[in-house]
């Protein structure tokens, strides 16, 4: 070990190593700080710490000598390519062997599960993680962050995760569930807040303006969870009922949008491929069902 | 006016007309009738009232006796084409001659405008309307309309329309007004609905049910009324700040998105139309800039 990670063991003081500074990474660093955790930071692209290092934070002059600094680090990258760029040279992963790694950026659950492999080969305990809610979350009570893998391994470390704030629920062993659970949400997440780029676009187009619009969006917004639980039965039970919503009422629907965009210029390809979804549950003969009909096609193989 | 009407008028009981038995027009005159609202019903498929007419709701044989039966009729069908093929017949159009319209079915606003200039011509006074929140909501404080038209035919009408309970908001007297605001939010609900099929799709892919996934689901719809409103600011002001989420994070998670669908089987053509976009405004060496930066690329013309 380090003359770091030395002292922390020799002091108590919880220690923590933070790789990748973007928005997110600097945000937990940041919490981890307030927390008074001892927090040793790293980025591919130097100067991003200057703010971190004036709060406490040591700045570590490459990524093996951040890792050797800590029992725990926790890597927040844009995805496992980039964190494979930092973490898979024999440098690095040497000075991670006996060691804690906390994956919390985003990728696919295959990428979760490679790592969870090569972390195993070479003797690197491993959990996998994701963030669900956004930056200005960390460190409150909002904060979201979900994580898969060995039990005890989770334990053990909840304490310092902890100084993140929010909530975390282990996910179970499995290391990729975490990911898995992340793409799903992620999904949602991208599709609605892409969905209300483009209603800002056709708000607009028609003299609405962004304002004007939300508070109305935000009313669209409120009634979503509960529909995400109700619909949810529905699909685990395969009913799949359009008894108050029929999915060719949703697709009329869909049409208008289409129509009222592409007469103002503005293109509706998310649109045109969700109508699709619809129209084909429709030529199925499923009109009268409800839009979680789409789940059964989708899912169809 | 026919014996109904002035039967109305005489006793001051105020009557109304539902035109449109779909699972949303029997939540209306189910509410009206509750609310102690005479209330006379037609649909273009008979037997669909027998329910109402046992609460004491009027069934009217034809659309020309419904409309004559009370000085203010509420069309609710699946869009104008069907409200077309309703009203736009002599006898019906002229039965509707001095009394009131008020068309709560979805469609554009060019549709609205249109039937805004057709009851112009038809001695008909007419609001355009749309029903923001599903059947459940109707007659319970959740319920969201919104109007357009003539503000002093709103005033006029407002106490009828209260028994349909929640709140309305009169958007201003561009009779395509209301159609313009439920587009935009119509947008946002079918885009996100559509993405959480895909992502019950996904999950369950992964071996997630829908009902381990929904709570989860529900945090995420949680944070979107927030982002809304944060978001709408930066659109208004052409801010486009990625600063706490560059969209070149966004693409790669939306890019996940994909992968793990595609790798199961699951078409991802409402993702792969959101990362397009993304996709173009990276192209365009806006990567550094939030989500909001695809507003300005679809309203540009
Ligand atoms: N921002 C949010 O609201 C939010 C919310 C939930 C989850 N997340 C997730 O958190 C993770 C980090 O997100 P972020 O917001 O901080 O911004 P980001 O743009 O996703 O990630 C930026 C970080 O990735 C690093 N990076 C990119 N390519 C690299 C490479 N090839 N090698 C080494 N490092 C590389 C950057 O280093 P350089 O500075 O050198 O470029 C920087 O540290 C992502 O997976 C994101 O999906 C973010
Ligand atoms: N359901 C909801 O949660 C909800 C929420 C907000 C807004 N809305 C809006 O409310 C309106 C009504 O929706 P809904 O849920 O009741 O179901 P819908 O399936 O959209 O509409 C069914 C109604 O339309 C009638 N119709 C269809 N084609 C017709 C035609 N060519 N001529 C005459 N009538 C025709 C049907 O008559 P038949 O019985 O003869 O087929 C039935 O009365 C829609 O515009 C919808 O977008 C619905």
């Amino acid at each position: 070990m380090s003359s770091y990670a030395e002292q922390s063991a020799a002091t108590g003081t919880p220690a923590v190593t933070l790789i990748g500074l973007g928005p997110m990474g600097r945000a937990l660093a940041a919490a981890f700080l307030a927390a008074g955790v001892r927090t040793t930071v790293w980025n591919r692209t130097p100067g991003r710490d200057t703010e971190l290092v004036e709060r406490g934070a040591i700045s570590a002059r490459t990524a093996e000598e951040a890792v050797a600094a800590s029992p725990l680090t926790v890597v927040c990258v844009v995805n496992y390519d980039a964190s494979d760029a930092v973490l898979r040279r024999d440098d690095v992963t040497a000075a991670l062997k006996g060691r804690t790694l906390v994956n919390l950026s985003a990728d696919t659950p295959e990428r979760a599960r490679d790592t969870g492999r090569w972390a195993a080969e070479h003797g690197i305990a491993y959990l996998d993680g994701a963030i669900m809610t956004p930056v200005l979350s960390i460190g409150t009570p909002e904060a979201v962050f979900l994580l898969s893998g060995p039990a005890d391994l989770y334990e053990r470390h909840r304490p310092v995760l902890d100084a993140l704030g929010g909530t975390r629920t282990h996910l179970g062993e499995d290391i990729g569930r975490a990911a898995a659970y992340d793409i799903a949400l992620l999904d949602i997440f991208w599709t609605a807040a892409t969905g209300y780029m483009h209603a800002l676009a056709l708000a607009k187009a028609e003299g609405i303006t962004a304002r004007e619009l939300a508070p109305f969006a935000q009313g669209i917004g409120a009634i979503l969870p509960s529909i995400f639980e109700e619909t949810a039965a529905d699909v685990d039970d395969g009913t799949f009922s359009g008894a108050d919503n029929p999915i060719t009422s949703a697709a009329s629907t869909m049409a208008h949008v289409i129509h009222a965009s592409e007469a103002h210029g503005i293109e509706a390809g998310v649109m045109r491929a969700a109508e699709g979804l619809a129209r084909r549950v429709i030529g199925e003969g499923h009109g009268a069902d409800g839009m979680t009909r789409m789940v059964e096609l989708l899912g169809r193989r």
